[in-house]
């Protein structure tokens, strides 16, 4: 039996990612990699963290009274308005929360943390915040990337930030029907350690695994990086239970299938803390596989990699798809085999010979029972030989696996080196793949070198599914004095070339504040309109998470009032 | 390659289903059993509908100022308050409909029928009904079961029934992604005629298939016979576009996969038109299937037989289920058994060697490659043959498939022979099944014979999921004198039991106005109020489909405006 139980870290260090004595340092070869392909003249160690003490943090804003209130409902150990919780409270774990707090700012840091430990505790906080005008943040593992934490005030009092890590418990266990009922604070290793005895795992884990909560992994729609097998949060969740201001609100159906009317599970699905507080889900649970087989391959280019993807899993027998299935592009692969050491290098030497100059490689991970393990990527073998794949045995997919949820220690040290990185991803049909990684890709570099620096731009699928398939960029430059700004402006760009290209905003990152503007582009003005009267109804005072996910209606769009009586245009032409 | 291509049947016969001339009459062994298991005297021909000259339709009340706007719009054709036409959309295909109008009752019919033939004609009729105050019934194949099309004037002036039997094309094919986009007019046999030459199939086969539209597979999340295998209509689709009183909808994102916020397309499926008219939708489409593998096995138990299907679907290697996964209960095998001839005679005889006495049937459909469906039905058959079951080789399945679509056939000889029959459906967990299947049934017993009558109920499995599995049930009894009250008495019992036993109100019938009343027992009431939220944001002046879905808000519950304020309360405790 293959354990999925992954390791516990301690929760994140303040300026960065998880424990950083876990983090592997850049080898001399990395480096040198990174000045060659930047063309920086240095990546020494010249930008860290400001020192803990010099951040600053500022004053809460919360009245005398209103903390008594509070500490009276959760109890004094779990209302903290100490400044290290506020810090570490301030933000989520994007690239320009990590410039920003690296330089000292947590100035937006929360008026106080709270700990609830129940349902109730929840109703009670949001009862009194409804009262006293604040905003509430709901923080599961904190590892947005896209802003969804950010302890905004909107048109409040001030903002208290819901720490769920108190309500970390399995609830329910029905095995006969494969389900399981957590509490949502409940973090990603701790869900698999829960399962593991009972014979089973939830399949979820995305990089943020080791720190992400089950309620963080709901209410952005998360997909992890088994999600071709084991499906994504929003597939495998079956129902939740959601502390709202309006009250409370059990949305999904413990039955297996149901068509009794619109499913409001799935507008409390990606919610993002904006309609109200997940407190507890059941989802659906999947027996411990057996076995894991690794599998490399490696495609003459991306284009045919990808076809070689798609083949598979429209053509391949069903359920033949391995649970992981990743495809790097060239420029990925040719940093893979640069940075991995002796026996890449022999792998790319014998590809070489083998005439792929520069490969596309692709990665797979198949789970179950061996010998229909093994069934599986044989059949999957036949598929990827004709589409041009050469086999490179299980090794590259074992370091993957290894390494996997390691990649945001990386990027830690790379800002300290003074070098840029940021990730984004969208996803596309089959048809519209190739056009829209290469518009994406164009626009990324294009917004690079604007201020003639150069960078470089690596990507890879992820995720494959029937119709189509995720893309997952990542971009590195040379840090620019005002880093938040080149930021923006690559980010700003990227977004533009995705949504010109029809693709989605974000396949599995959320919407949080930094894809909020693309939302009209994403589900129309009449869309956003029904966003806003489903908030309206259940967070009438519009506390929850403000500035996220929902844009603020701007003075061309319609009142909400009005929306009804304007006349019909066409959205989305 | 096999054909999924079935065939074209004309529009339903004003009193039943389908064209009466493909009906297959009742054996002689069929009647008998129906005497002896119902104890009637007779069940002869003696309650025929009335003549058609006879059915009561009454006047329209469209005044000719409106009439003449349509005939504008629509152009004179598409425009009908012909007696007939209006008959003929004056309900679905609920028992309760059919008892209506086979007594000559068709009073509630719409004051005019229209057949818009573009997203324009019917943007341009909303808004004309949005002015004039006319409620506006969506018709598609007309086969509801719940009264889902029902033409209620709700508050309004007069109501008016889109039919959009001219809106049946295939608008979009995308070979490559495997999706296509229809008109949302276009009826089950003709989406399968499209997608054929194309080497594709939908693969979604309710009962209603032939007569059943695209639209209305979404707008009430249908399941087909073989959505074990092709998934639910909820499930293929990827994106639909909807013409609401507050303008043009696109829900759903083109993108195989996506984080951006809730999923609104979730919002419109099932929703029966309340929110809008579904007028096209993209679905995800597979490869027609190579071979087709037919087969039976009979298990001790209906108890017995779902435990086989659960080992089958969670125990089975990925991708092994069958396409169609049918499990008959101990009294529906015996009427098979019965009712089939010679040749199911021996198998009775062959299973009571073999101990089976009472013994409950399963059939079994593995659709794909030649090769790789017998793989699976040799592994299949390991897992079943461990559960107690006996092999019956391919006939009855063979048999089971090609009377697939002639269920409601019976059902007008039946109300003709004076036998009431009815059907229902939910679904629960595989934990709680065989309770919700002994409450549910019992119940209905009950109910039937509440009268002094006897009565009979087979129910079946037709849908399996990894945590639990749907259950139909069909009951028949003598028909009352009031047969609307008789069969509205069962349903109402059958109803309670379900609402008991935490299963839910419809796993493929959609609510209609019969579930209505058991909406707040799924969803809760603050559920009700963001349901009915969104109704206002879509349909602010309630044209849509009055009476259907959405229970009328009660004294009780509070108004609209102030859901937000009440102070909380459990749902659902």
């Amino acid at each position: 039996m293959v354990t999925q139980n992954t390791e516990e870290i301690p929760r994140s260090v303040w300026y960065g990612w998880g424990d950083p004595s876990r983090a592997r340092p850049l080898t001399e070869g990395a480096l040198e990699y990174l000045r060659t392909t930047l063309g920086l003249h240095s990546v020494d160690l010249s930008h860290p963290p400001v020192d803990f003490a010099e951040v600053h943090v500022g004053e809460g804003h919360l009245d005398g009274e209103v903390l008594e209130e509070l500490r009276e409902l959760l109890g004094d150990a779990h209302v903290s308005t100490d400044q290290t919780e506020r810090l570490l409270h301030s933000g989520g774990k994007s690239t320009p929360d990590l410039l920003r707090i690296r330089a000292g700012d947590a100035r937006q840091a929360p008026d106080a943390v709270l700990f609830p430990g129940s349902e109730t505790d929840v109703r009670r906080i949001l009862e009194l915040c409804v009262r006293r005008r604040l905003a509430v943040v709901t923080f599961g593992g904190g590892t947005s990337v896209v802003g969804g934490v950010e302890p905004l005030h909107g048109q409040l009092e001030g903002v208290l930030t819901l720490d769920m890590r108190r309500m970390d418990k399995l609830l329910k266990f029905d095995g006969l029907s494969c389900t399981a009922t957590f509490e949502a604070g409940i973090r990603g290793p701790a869900i698999e350690a829960a399962l593991e005895p009972l014979g089973f795992t939830l399949g979820h884990f995305p990089q943020s695994h080791q720190e992400a909560t089950l309620g963080g992994y709901l209410a952005t729609r998360s997909a992890g990086q088994a999600s071709t097998g084991y499906g994504r949060s929003d597939d495998v969740v079956k129902s939740a239970h959601v502390e709202t201001p309006a009250g409370p609100l059990d949305v999904g159906s413990l039955a297996p299938g149901t068509a009794a009317g619109p499913k409001l599970l799935d507008v409390i699905l990606g919610s993002e803390g904006t309609l109200g507080v997940i407190t507890s889900a059941t989802v659906v649970i999947q027996p411990l596989p057996q076995h894991k087989s690794h599998g490399a391959w490696s495609f003459p280019s991306f284009a045919a990699g990808a076809e070689a993807l798609r083949k598979l899993r429209q053509e391949g027998v069903r359920g033949d798809m391995p649970h992981v299935c990743r495809l790097s592009d060239t420029d990925q692969t040719a940093a893979t085999f640069k940075l991995g050491g002796t026996k890449t290098a022999v792998l790319a030497a014998y590809l070489g010979l083998r005439s792929q100059q520069s490969p596309a490689l692709a990665l797979f991970l198949w789970e179950g029972e061996a010998r229909e393990t093994a069934a599986r990527r044989r059949r999957s073998a036949r598929i990827l030989r004709a589409a041009g794949g050469i086999p490179l045995g299980p090794m590259p997919a074992r370091a993957w696996e290894r390494g996997r949820f390691s990649g945001p220690y990386l990027r830690d040290e790379l800002l300290t080196r003074g070098v840029l990185v940021e990730t984004l991803e969208t996803a596309a049909t089959w048809s519209q793949l190739q056009s829209t990684y290469t518009a994406v890709r164009g626009a990324i570099l294009d917004a690079l070198a604007a201020n003639g620096g150069s960078g470089y731009v690596q990507t890879h699928i992820s995720h494959v599914y029937p119709d189509g398939a995720s893309l997952y960029f990542t971009f590195l430059g040379g840090l620019e004095r005002d880093g938040l700004a080149q930021n923006a402006r690559v980010k700003k760009a990227a977004s533009a070339a995705i949504v010109a290209a029809g693709a989605t905003i974000t396949h599995h990152h959320g919407v949080g504040i930094e894809h909020a503007p693309y939302m009209s582009s994403e589900i129309g003005r009449l869309g956003l309109e029904v966003l806003r009267r489903i908030k309206e109804s259940l967070d009438p005072t519009g506390i929850m998470n403000p500035g996220k996910l929902i844009p603020a209606a701007t003075a061309e769009a319609p009142a909400v009032g009005e929306a009804s009586s304007a006349s019909p245009q066409k959205e989305k032409p």
